[in-house]
């Protein structure tokens, strides 16, 4: 392994650069805009009265995400979606993804009928887009909770942990962690890892790209997450504290 | 744990009835009725001699998938997406992944500037049905080579290895295989496994639907996965064998 | 005509062989596959209590009809629906002949404010899609009745004598009964006719595909539909009584 | 049935006054105005030296139609087809049903590679439109098969003989004629005739709305549009030759 | 400049004939047929006893506009905006222009809870098809408040003042008032202006096609318009006086 | 006028502060984060080689604009336009206002078969983000030339002069230049000015939103555009500079 070497220069197990900048913009309730190395996403939190449909009259909040990238947050242009008239299935599978995963750290009960919609735009993308944008996107509920905690709208913080994000493949035989774009389109395995500050799984989503991968790899890969998203969970604390 | 039990009375580790009816219409060069328990999927494979446009031209074949349920494979009607206008997130993110798994299976140089497309459509619902669809369209991806080997259009046979796909999940507190509907309404984690004849992991998606699972659990589902894969994979071989 | 000989070997008033297999799925309140030879069409009846914008509040149901064929129900694959975004002209049309043949065996009245959805999904196609569709439908339709009044949810039968649909066409110059596709693509003129079981016309659909069809040939037709029809009725009676 | 009285005061077997009124626009290779009383739609015939994709290099031309109506060509204003973003299945229903008429008498080979597109625009309705569109619409083609002629684009007439149409149904027990929007939605069954002027039938819709019909009745709509169609195509030609 | 002639030979400060049909079709509130020589526009005005959701519970009414082109009012057929499944730029900026232009003659108040639509449709274009509209459309609005009041639905008339518009352009250097297509395609400047009868502005909306206009430029088409507009209101008085 | 103030506190001539951050993004030719006081817009200048269809093979370029505004980039959320299904009418009518400006100052013989795709995305809105985008348009697409001349793909500058843009309106009787938001949706007329550096007229838009605004008005309103623009294209030649 002693030639090994990723194309940033980081060991196998760095994050990237990781940052947050909290009150990007100016309007919503929260505003974070994530960097991950060169992806960055602006994360938004927008807190409305009123739930959707199935769950009128029932006493519970609704916490939901949209996902989109604008057309040349990437090396070459894609068509804007709004043009083409639909959502693509990754981007539907991607903001399905964010909308679980933060779902899964709220109490809906204590959030009251209000829909929290988490708006994750890519401005510029080097993979990773979607682990950055749970992991900014928390930061973003976080901060738009304390909005409503401060206007007295509610009284008990409906969130309950941490949500962070990241994302571990095996990339020539070696497994690494937070992949770039670089290592994203030439890897053999690809997983997404989301999980809380205790430690638990609320996603895990693996996709062998060229080979498959054996059990012994598939832990490898657990293990890193598990550090990764420490150190995020670490970096959220602070960039909150700040 | 000497009280638990599953709706269906199986064993944590059973299968449910496992079925494929090959043949099952005539105008597809595979078709498939595959069935775990009341879920039955209609799979077919249809081949055309031509490729979508990124592929024109490079001597490669492409294999993609699209999944469907009728309105009332359910217990309640759904909206026919057709007349929605639009297929669902779910829709989207299933017949991605059906596509990625098959293709993890196939050598496209084999296969020549052909396109096969894998229709699985949901006759009946009770749970797994992805993971059905993915196990039976399988079977009639084999098929539909048979009839192009048959009819001496390919010379070599571009299916290396076997595909099967079963869900696991944690039923309160116990890891069980092959969850139906009653079971996956009410689990804690669910998880999809796609896997080959190698014991190789192609794709795995877990979701945590009440509280987070942690890796003890996780490796507990991924060894009944395993042997319920290995299972199915058996009974595939026993079909296409009769 | 000594040499007039139908691809099939039928002769030019014989129906193919009609069968119906009621609760072929589970969910549904009326569910039967009904094959008219090779076509194949799975029709469930769905009960909902609720009705249209338009009847709400006056105490009358709806009876409606949905119509799909699978993409390889076809000697080629056509692309699905529900993924270009829309139904066809020939789908909607259909469907609609459906609703208006049912309803026209229905006291809305007696059926209270609930909606009876009709879903007519071709499993296999070998001509005559639409009245099969229609034939089968009305032994779905029956079975959720039912199910209405074995639940005691209604106590008068809303169904008033019985609906059953044929084609009849001029193929090489004679009129014929009941075409299948190697006829239908092949005729001059193509005919649906919907009857009820007391011999009055419900719809008359008739097309000159060739030349122009006279009056006679009309009558001949009319008269091949009335005794197609008649044999329907007491086929689907008998699949009722079963 | 001395009490028998139509709502407009006509006879059972009268026409209501019919009107050509060609050349109404002047950008259109045939345009023509046409009223059935107080039924009026625009009929343009368009010619486009390109055939779609299925006929392309096989020497033959295409004849379609588009059918659309006004917001507020009817008594309450219908949302606008455009902005809905589709065509209703009624729209679909008609303009599939105006092609199919059209092409009858049109010899394809003779037009060559050409489409004639036939709009028909409702710009107001009284009932009967598809009739009235189907009936002014061959006049606007005969116009621009004469400016094709008049370029010496074409040599021989592609047109042979001459397609009309009119609507029959049962009305208060009474055969009739050319119903009229409050005969129309008040009827018992409707009936919609396309005929050629060599009295061949190209297509016969009949529709039971209240109770089935009979053979009987049948036969005397047939009778009626006869003798309608015979008027019509009279009439035609002598708008053709003002 | 003694070189200088439009195509049509109009002296640049000419309008073209205008003209108003009122009662073009009878089941409108309010419909003309204006005609700006060759530019026909069919001008509906519709009212509705219901406003759009932003407006409900507060007294006050909505006037709306929407616009349409048939396919062959212009040289060569266009795409059907209801066949290819939305409208185009174009139409809703249009539509936009005509709704503002026409609330700005209407007390809302005074009108109550309801809509009126006006619905413009161009049967025939030559150029200035959406100033026709909007001159047209304000007579159709004059009607179709004549109807309310005749009616005794409002007491109050919610129109005051009038509102026309004509373009403008600079054509080969001269400035011209009210464009054809021959000049409007050909122009360096098109400006399209909106005015009421006491000579204040509604909207200014100006082009520069080929090279940029100049603040004399642009003072010498104001003038124009100015002169333009008084003329149309007068004829819009003698119509409705007519 | 003693009492007169803006709610920024600016006078009736001062623009807000204005800034262009180039390079905001790595991978557009072009990438310029554009500020006019709390309106962000970031512009990107996309260079494809390849031109629209009405265009190919005929030696020239195109350049094309699209507008998008994030959903949370004003005071209350709005529906993401890519989940809705299609672009408004505001925001087609922006993207062809930003469009044909550019074009304005592009030789596009020169610009050779390339096109050039302006995506103005609002990342945060205050009033003027269509006047924003133009203005920071212009420089990203000077910074796309400048890589494909850096690249020598191109030899000759196909821009000539430059394009800048301003709002101006009539707010509480007072003529004021660059209206932010609180001063845009109280105002009585709202006119967007696009201008070149030559001080001729691209595009003028004026709407009167309160009453219709005088001759005398709209002449002021010019007067600040002219002096708003001349400051605008000092700025972007500094930053261009820079």
């Amino acid at each position: 392994m002693s030639e090994f070497s990723r194309p940033s220069g980081r060991a196998p197990a760095d994050l990237r650069a990781v940052r947050f900048e909290r009150g990007f913009t100016r309007h919503a309730e929260g505003s974070v805009l994530v960097s991950f190395g060169d992806t960055r996403v602006l994360c938004t939190a927008s807190v409305e009265n009123r739930v959707p449909g199935f769950l009128r009259g029932k006493g519970e909040g609704w916490v939901t995400a949209e996902y989109g990238m604008l057309p040349r947050a990437t090396n070459t242009r894609n068509d804007r979606e709004a043009s083409r008239g639909k959502q693509g299935g990754r981007t539907l599978e991607i903001q399905r993804l964010i909308g679980r995963s933060l779902r899964a750290c709220v109490d809906r009960k204590a959030l009251g009928e209000r829909t929290i919609t988490l708006d994750c735009d890519v401005l510029q993308a080097d993979g990773g887009t979607r682990t950055a944008a749970i992991t900014g996107a928390y930061v973003a509920l976080v901060d738009a909770i304390g909005v409503l905690r401060a206007r007295r709208e509610i009284t008990r913080d409906p969130v309950h942990g941490a949500i962070a994000a990241v994302s571990v493949g095996i990339y020539r035989g070696v497994p690494v962690l937070d992949l770039d774009y670089a290592e994203d389109s030439d890897c053999d395995t690809d997983m997404n890892v989301v999980m809380n500050d205790g430690g638990g799984f609320i996603e895990v989503q693996g996709t062998a790209e060229g080979h498959a991968f054996r059990r012994t790899e598939m832990d490898a890969m657990m293990q890193l997450a598990e550090t990764g998203v420490a150190q995020l969970v670490a970096l959220q604390r602070e960039a909150l504290a700040g």
